[in-house]
């Protein structure tokens, strides 16, 4: 198709960086500390995926980056916060992250759970702010937010690693599993990929479709997460390979094997891209990252 | 003036509390400890002073309770979630809230932080349902989300007690004091005054007198607070007297002395209530509660 994944993923992750880093306050005074603590999550370095499908969804039914732009931020920013908070020693207690470490082994616990609470709240300012700057857009924009916190919040992705969390040490089952998956990864990659149609201006068959391949997308991400943990490179991944096992989670891979557990993905992701069946070539970058998702390394 | 505030203050608090049972979801299944532990903190009976003040703000400009009343329960979530956190062990490490024992001595640490995250959380989800229900409304609550959000956050609540943990066992002079007690405490408590006013349908001159009125109500509210520490009677206040000094923690009393600081909340509940000399009789709830901040006990 003539379509270059890797130009377009290295073009978004610019702009988004960019536009994290002009959101972000510059830390000084006696506020530093947590300012800076929250730059140093968010300007780690991710992939940048959920701020990337966004203003891919968008893209695909017709709206511009610039609209989209706060909401793809606002999801980065709810993304990192729940990282900085899962990486806390009462949570996983994870060292590193990205390759560096983690918030709380710079900046100490105490900054760690504030910087969190910062860029949590941070995301539905920024929300927020855009829905009284232009009143025609508040109604939207108002859906935005609602998407987000459903997303993120106590039915979304905090559910989902209270649940992890619950369950350490614990004999999962497959429906267990995919619960935990869903809420925990699954609900914000899939409220990405609504937020960026909403704003894009998706009619309501669109927003159905790209609902669906957002589904699709969130389960085979996380499988692949879990099939990385296994097989992943160290160096690449930024993190030690077999946490999870070590820690005693749940994963695809101990519940289902390798095989089954890439099975599962491939099909996940193929359901994906048949939801955009009825997409012209603007869901190219879609399709793509769907591609992308399952053949990463990182 | 026969306005009876005993009353006044035991009816609303059961109209809250009745709202906020029925917002909170109920444990079940495999997340119960999560939504027990949102339960255990919320409806640990506290004083409820920031919806009743979205309440009575609102009723001061002619508004309903049914109108303010989601805003009302998201401002206590909120509330509630800064105390689940500030309680870790990581930040202030207090074992007892209210008379009870802390989120996390319960519920574990994990626990504890989704707790809070997901408390602050659900009060932007509960917000944006109301701005989603009524189009007609969506541009004023998304107004109560922006206020919100940059009281609770990183220019406000959030900063507050940043700047509140980085100066413990530091000397502290006046105007850090007065930056500390006004982010971590006054912010949220001015925007419950003026997210009611908005509710409620105030102009924009009423908007800036429920402003001032709740600046000089935030303020003394910390001082008494800190005088409580000092003066208090444990078994009213539900947390050890003295713990404030205990953790080496700047107070007013410490840097002002007791006579002082009591004369400082006079001062500032004395212009909280002449920024009120325009209301009629239907903002006589603020006044009196105003006058009750300075001499409650607890």
């Amino acid at each position: 198709m003539g379509f270059d994944l890797k130009e377009y993923l290295e073009n978004k992750r610019k702009e988004i960086d960019k536009a994290l880093d002009s959101f972000l306050p510059e830390p000084e005074g006696l506020s530093a500390p947590l300012f800076e603590a929250m730059r140093y999550s968010v300007m780690a370095g991710g992939k940048r995926l959920r701020p990337i499908l966004v203003l891919a969804a968008s893209h695909a039914v017709g709206g511009s980056s610039s609209v989209s732009m706060p909401a793809a931020c606002a999801l980065e920013f709810i993304h990192t916060y729940s990282l900085i908070h899962d990486d806390l020693p009462a949570m996983d207690d994870d060292d590193l992250r990205r390759g560096r470490p983690t918030c709380h082994k710079v900046f100490g616990e105490a900054m760690a759970i504030l910087a969190g609470d910062g860029l949590l709240t941070f995301a539905f300012e920024i929300l927020a702010r855009e829905a009284v700057k232009e009143r025609e857009n508040s109604e939207k924009v108002s859906q935005v937010i609602l998407i987000l916190a459903r997303a993120a919040g106590i039915k979304g992705m905090v559910v989902g690693q209270a649940v992890d969390v619950l369950m350490e040490n614990k004999e999962v089952n497959g429906s267990q599993l995919a619960f935990i998956h869903q809420h925990k990864t699954g609900a914000l990659i899939k409220a990405s990929v609504e937020i960026g149609g909403l704003l894009g201006g998706a009619d309501q068959n669109q927003l159905g479709a790209l609902s669906s391949y957002g589904d699709g997308l969130g389960l085979a991400f996380q499988i692949v997460d879990d099939l990385l943990d296994i097989e992943g490179d160290q160096e690449v991944i930024g993190k030690p390979v077999g946490s999870d096992l070590e820690k005693n989670k749940a994963t695809y891979p101990a519940l289902f094997g390798i095989e089954e557990s890439r099975a599962q993905a491939h099909e996940y992701i193929h359901s994906a891209i048949s939801a955009l069946a009825s997409f012209d070539e603007k869901a190219e970058p879609l399709r793509a990252i769907a591609n992308y998702v399952i053949q990463r390394n990182r």
